[in-house]
């Protein structure tokens, strides 16, 4: 269960309005890494969980700040919104910055929310739940976590670059910190699981049953070798159990596919010589 | 550019057709960690790739193998499909096991695409390109892969263990060992970056910008101090920047918000007393 | 069975084009509650209408008039769009007047729609079946039509003040007039079912099986009371079956979820002491 | 900012797993009206209120009320899914027992999620941000809040049918509670409103504007009077501002629509007589 | 403007219920190519069209035959949904028929819609707006609606298949023969746009600027030649303008992509080798 | 199993950058009928063809042609978006030129793809793949493949219409020719097909099984007579299988439709008569 405090996290107050900005700052809302994708990874991580409880209790922590994070850039937005011009367009064709700011605004921010943040990325494309990764494998879901804080700061730096708004880049700078700490704590927390059991998820299904032969081959389907300098393709592999190869020119090993042709009540393209 | 030989990359023949086993098999050919996913995945980062040239060769080279993959998918569940009953209800109610197979095929199979494979998951909900990660930062990119590759193999095991078809598992033994390798590679290409640069991404962003009081710091938004018991929460941070801190009673640091009233045009709620 | 007439219901004539504005009048056509969602809506609801006969009459009578709402709002569209510019962006740069109406034009109003008006909303996301709401119980479904003509109505106005041709002036003010009635049918409506049923929608549920003890409980979850100066914390209830109570510290009487661990099929997170 | 306590708000313990209920019961998580929905708009009408203070407080409070109901639901079916049967088709076929149970699961339950409960609806389709309602106007998002409600009790009821299950209609049996007080509080703020502005949403449009001689006409589009005899066509407007006026046989009004040529950079279909 | 009689095109009556049966008709009235499709699809077309008066009325004639046939499948629909069962699941369980149908039906048509039908496709996705062409060039769109009733026919025929009810057949008869003309419509209004113009479309661009070398070759980028007897590859052009000819071994003839560096502020890979 | 060449298959060189008509291009690479919708297409009616093996081998040449196509497109557009200018808003609001085409860009190929090519829409509208279209018919399917090059070639020519700069230009024309071909293509393979069945697809269905009174009949059901005038009103049918009819006045021929009311557990609109 849960509790609000009407105080934010941390400061989200904008020196000035700035409606197109305000269109761009949605991407870290409700864009594919925005602070409600991760709000809700976590969240259905930590409740699905059936791992130990130490999982489950940071899992919730962190799905918890998350929430404060979409409060504090629903609140920033609005206030980006702050008077946004949505005058007659003549008016604005007469000036070339109003003209800009009406182009560049999202305009479902005064037809549809009224001046209010929405649930949705910089192109205006809701938040999807297909965003949403929790498989039961906490190791796989770590690592989804690890990327999603490198898409999420790498998206709040961009935005931060996009600003001279002192106000906005103070909310940012702490959004940034965040990140940096999130990035740090899936690193520590997929460290810990790989040690314990092995880096291939899932570790538990037993090996002999994958066709060894080409699990730890690099292969060569694009024509030139820059690909042949890179570690994954020299030396002992990653978890330990094989050596890297590089097979320059790869075979086609399984058949060439003939299919049946359809029954009748499919009614697909009829034999070439029905007769015969 | 491309070219295409006939035969597949390896074999994919079922020893006798399953209609709700194709449903299934759909996951990993259309989800969001289908082959469809990483093929556009790695092409798209390929592409987009602003960095070394091995890089570009090798996020082609992997690319180029997936639509493979998908070809080997498809073609595999065009044969789960043969001679899929369609017949009508009243018979299939009489023999349950017909009636089991009916209810638990997808029915597009039948209706749309004539016992042919389709881009879409095992619940029927269509390939969708907000899944494709290409933000033009390898490092960030690397970890998608890695995620992708994990949870991929996660559900290629799980579809393994939902079958006998001898068949069918020794097409996913193939493509089982590729994920163990494609693990691997996505391991060493983001160590090689992670030596080059920091390992927080973006690199480039200089941390004296960062909220740094908050750079390392676990916050425990959760009744119940578990959480405290992990390796995010005890020594050097992971990055070698910082050491991680517990914060057990995180406070609130902001304002509490208040929204100006929204100009006239805007049209919202009213204000409660209009005439003062 | 349906006929069409060659005349509009009212008329549709803009003084002159303006792309932009296009862009923002698609909101009414093709968005959540725009034009085409209430005509699904409607039609939907007195197709399915297993009521009496003039509801299901009552329901056709206003789908039917939407559908020529969405007729007026396209045929407006397309000729705003009429001679959009769509000239090398060169030369628009020059001009700022019409680079700003070529940067807030929706691209696909000249790349695929060929100036025709395109069933999407203003951010050019396409209208989407999930919108449409049609639940066979008459009472709940009035409701959501009161919502939709309530939204509806509203961002209609707002679009009204965005601009000064009075051509499409006189249209909205004839949307605007259909939305008036449609709010004051759709409240006539609710009177007359919640006189003859109860107005907590399904009335027909037994409420002895509903946790009745929370029936009629406003809990406190956000610190600070000022949620308790409210109609819905004090007095009868509006179904007049209960007294509002305010909850001032609302606790957690659930238990402490603690999941089984996944079947070894499931390949989850392997237990800690994995041989224990 | 946010606080989470282990406990649920209330139980969520069934008496045995049933993947196909799992299934079911996934509307009211992650459908149009279940409680991702709810939350999702309750959380972005409070951070984007722009009237007084006890709105907002009130919006936050039931806000994050509903973040503890998708608590709730997600564990219930984490339980449900329990030990679901992800065997061979061929065991299963042998078994219609376990085979309708097979044919009946959302195989993402076992193939994506690991057992776990999943943001998406019962027929796998995901939660989509466009369901959200925040329009800055409050009259119009209590109505979209009193619609939610009702058809979101609705579905809890129908679900409760479909199960005998003592611990899951536990459950049920408090939501469906805490839905009648949310539908009494949702009534009792759209009275508190009404009272204060007039009914129609926006109050703040002067009617004048609108073209009045169709704001309390009911069309009789349909062939058939049976819609004359509703509340809605007889006696004086809800509104208080007018009287309901049936009109038989409705006529267009609007011109007959002609619309011109394209340019020729649009290629569009070439005229019929080009020389002329 | 648009009139609604209560009787349907045709009869629309069920010999008996049969709910798994009207999820899969759902296919051919809310998926790609169902009625719901092509009505939004003539209608734009025919709103937006800006050619001769015949083409807008002709289109405007089918599109609103289309929607009698939306009407008619949801009717049907309705019906197939009478008395479906809901009971728990443990009943279910031991009457294996009645299990198949729980595990067939899509639950939104008892959870959602009470029985009623629903725009959604027969994998219960909602029929999205995209599926909707209109271009504003005739001649393709006539090509698209060629398609469209070629794929609806088809899909109604594999559902008159796949039952035996007389009532049911007898109403698909009639879509199957109004899909017959449809075809039938289509291809003669191409004929006679071909005629006028040229058959590829757009034929008012003037073919000196396009690549004439490439513009007759069928290319072979697949490994083997069974491509080169088709009548793609030998003889005259279907526009007259050239000769069809076969390149068994087409060559790369563009660049080598390398991309310069993004900018800083990017915040992409950075540089090898950032010092030199 | 396919192969790549580092080279393009044809240069995609652009003069100078130009961020806004790089959102434009994108249209014919992630839309409706950009070339990510053709690959797929073909891939799949490839992979899922049960013909003979010259359309399995054709439909495997153009789809790999068309991943080059893609290939060509998204490097097309990395240069395009060379140096996009992401700076502070105030700035640019001084300079309309910079502010058009900020304004004008789309605001995630700065901030998610880092300058890269998406696989979206110039809507910003990702690929989804209920675009792709493959029957396991290829008469249907050829029809479609003919639109799909019909639309995508009049895309690409108002694309080559909306930039003056050379390289693109050169990249269009080589599209455009391509598209030429495809579009011969298609008519071919459909003009083989057509001779060797019927044209009305499916072929395979006993037109006795169809309601044929009506398998000719244009039914006028918008007032007015224009659409009389047309080849699809006069004359032989297409098929040769029968005559043209104009029916100006169609009447209903159906029942009116009355829905038994719903079973209890429903909770549907309760009759208005319960005790009768």
């Amino acid at each position: 269960m849960f509790y609000h405090v009407k105080e934010l996290q941390y400061n989200a107050k904008p020196d000035r309005p700035d409606p197109v900005y305000a269109k761009k700052l949605q991407e870290v809302l409700g864009g594919q890494f925005g602070e409600i994708t991760v709000m809700m990874q976590y969240l259905f991580q930590g409740w699905n969980c059936r791992g130990e409880e130490k999982y489950r209790d940071m899992l919730l922590d962190i799905g918890t700040e998350e929430i404060a994070h979409v409060e504090m850039l629903a609140t920033m937005i609005a206030q980006l919104l702050d008077h946004a011009p949505i005058e007659e367009q003549e008016q604005a064709a007469k000036n070339p910055v109003i003209g800009a700011v009406m182009g560049g605004m999202n305009p479902q921010h005064a037809i549809v929310s009224g001046l209010g943040a929405t649930p949705t990325d910089s192109a205006g494309y809701p938040f999807n739940a297909r965003y949403t990764i929790a498989s039961g494998n906490l190791l796989a879901d770590f690592r989804a976590n690890l990327n999603a804080e490198s898409q999420g700061r790498l998206q709040v730096v961009r935005l931060y670059e996009m600003t001279d708004d002192k106000g906005v880049r103070d909310m940012l700078s702490w959004l940034i910190a965040r990140d940096t700490m999130h990035q740090n704590q899936w690193m520590a927390a997929i460290e810990e699981l790989e040690q314990r059991q092995k880096p291939i998820v899932p570790s538990t299904f037993n090996q002999k049953y994958e066709k060894q032969e080409v699990s730890y081959s690099f292969m060569n389907y694009s024509l030139g070798e820059e690909s042949s300098e890179g570690r994954w393709a020299n030396g002992k592999s990653m978890d330990g159990q094989g050596e890297f190869k590089y097979v320059s020119e790869p075979k086609a090993l399984g058949q060439k596919p003939a299919l049946q042709p359809a029954p009748g009540y499919i009614h697909g393209t009829p034999p070439t010589n029905p007769k015969q």
